[in-house]
């Protein structure tokens, strides 16, 4: 009887498997079992990344072999809050990625995106936030080849964070880094510094503010491309000013090439609702994150050729020349302000924005 | 006056810095200023990152070229708690990446690790998961090219999670995955399953139990090497049965071949203390995960081929053949029992062990 009330069962659940739709409805809020490997899993996949960034959660992507040195850089994003005035954490992580490529000189090829969700995160937050990663990828012309859920425990994490690792090609002999750079060197920014930070600020409610401040977040891998034409070796070395800011970047070059930069203070470009949120929270743009822009270090004799290749680019036409290299003193960073004063541009030692990407 | 100051400022400031020791002590715990990008985040990535992985927190790292398919996988890593008896999270995430690339027949090349830790994480801890991702690193014959640190505040993580992405090239003609399986093949593990998800439960004490459980977390990739050296293209799929287990690898090879599975119970192997605990908790070890084991699917007169081979290897000693493909019904898995009944193992639906890897 046992038997025969088993291979009953059996046959049952072979015809409800074959009647079953493939992929169930989605449930409103994320559950444990979204990051269980099982059925909520797969419909979780089938219904979002799979839709979105046509990325199955495979154990491993084959892509098509690739002829070059390879650049490789990983960012983990924690955004708070998760969408925010011009852009999200989707397209943020995206974007941050293909820029940390795009800073090594590399042609960004390939993104791996992990995502950690806490228990409760609304399935359509999740869904926007990989729509948006997927339009980023789209407009950056890089494919989402790897992906991964975890669901952890309401209170174990804050929505939603993002992990990208991208993985790019290099096509050129350049070594761009802080060892080319020399005395005499062209610091260049490219447009107004610390949308992001402030708009992130802004977002948290602890402004009371009227003006309207935007992430700058965007794929800068084709204004690279312009500038690598434009001036060739005379690129000494690029960086993004994300989290700790321009000030942050030009410390670490600094202290990389053992000289000092000079950053003369009017020349900065900053937004004036940027310099307004600033002075009320008491903040130093130089040290607030960007999502958007570059520095780059070129040669003296390259310094218009620069300014003119990052400005006939939509994301560069703001772009200035900030300061130069000097050989003392060593790995220091100078503001050079109006009435011929200067002060030191330490190192950031505390956080004053946490989780501003 | 004021004019002077600050140039003697500048002048002191410089003194400073230049008899600063390059890197400051560690903190005890990790506060959120080591997610700043700051000062503390460079002592945190001189004094830990760059000390076991020689990994500097930079933009992207730039790598040789490689000459043949790449594959990349990415995953998160979130158990809890994060050191347990047989491993911890920085092993657990290395070697799983690594087998992640192996069950594509790719040699693994590098790895990049990206850290969310929660303010308050003792200093030490992060060292001992990065040490130990560093000493699988070596044993695996990977290098970690890249890493990136962000910190939460408390209560917005659990200590800490990592997200590692693999990137490997694939060095035969070989195209594993389920699309290959024909009925008649033959499926084989290569040990005694459930040892991870139960040497996690034990670690939660939510078990009274005397019998010494470990995680059997290990890097795949020469047993997978030595199997293909065996059989070559007989193999037609690998699988590492992690979330989930063997029955949910199972049910998604099943339900993409569109073939059955029919799995013999008593040939599955099973350490009795884990069919011990399995039985107190009510769960069926084919659904507990395993962190150092394959699935293997090969053709009918490949068997003792892979089977020899998978033995040959410390990693595959235990193997056994646990069952075959059949045509009929398809996306099924059925567990033979011992008395010619059978029972549908189905995929599993809900998550009776969150956060096991």
């Amino acid at each position: 009887m046992q038997q025969g009330r088993r291979e009953e069962e059996v046959l049952a659940a072979i015809e409800r498997r074959r009647r079953r739709p493939h992929v169930k409805l989605m449930d409103e809020r994320i559950t444990l079992a979204h990051g269980a490997g099982g059925k909520a899993t797969h419909a979780l996949v089938e219904t979002i990344f799979v839709r979105h960034l046509s990325t199955p959660e495979a154990d491993a992507a084959v892509v098509s072999p690739v002829s070059g040195r390879l650049a490789v850089t990983t960012d983990g994003y924690v955004v708070t809050p998760p969408f925010f005035p011009g852009g999200d954490i989707g397209e943020l992580a995206l974007n941050g990625t293909v820029n940390d490529l795009a800073m090594a000189g590399a042609r960004p090829l390939f993104v791996a995106a992990g995502f950690i969700v806490e228990e409760g995160l609304l399935t359509t937050e999740l869904e926007r936030a990989v729509r948006s990663m997927a339009e980023a990828a789209r407009g950056a012309g890089v494919q989402v080849v790897a992906g991964d859920t975890k669901v952890v425990e309401r209170g174990r994490a804050d929505g939603l964070y993002v992990t990208t690792t991208g993985v790019g090609v290099v096509e050129h002999d350049l070594d761009l880094g802080p060892a080319a750079m020399r005395a005499g060197d062209r610091v260049l920014v490219s447009g107004p510094i610390g949308d992001h930070g402030m708009a992130i600020m802004v977002a948290r409610g602890g402004l009371e503010l009227e003006a309207e401040l935007e992430s700058d977040t965007a794929a800068l891998h084709e204004l690279v491309a312009v500038l690598l034409a434009a001036v060739g070796p005379r690129l000494r070395c690029l960086r993004d000013p994300t989290r700790g800011g321009v000030a942050t970047v030009l410390n670490e070059l600094a202290l990389a090439a053992e000289l000092a930069i000079a950053v003369h203070e009017s020349a900065v470009p900053v937004r004036p609702e940027v310099t307004g949120a600033c002075e009320i929270l008491g903040i130093d743009p130089l040290y607030v994150a960007n999502e958007g822009k570059l520095v780059a270090v070129v040669a003296p004799e390259a310094e218009e050729a620069a300014l003119a290749a990052l400005r006939s680019h939509p994301l560069g036409k703001e772009a200035a020349v900030i300061g130069e290299l000097r050989g003392d003193p060593p790995g220091m960073v100078l503001l050079e302000t109006g009435f011929g004063g200067s002060r030191v541009v330490d190192m950031l030692a505390g956080d004053p924005l946490p989780r501003i990407c």
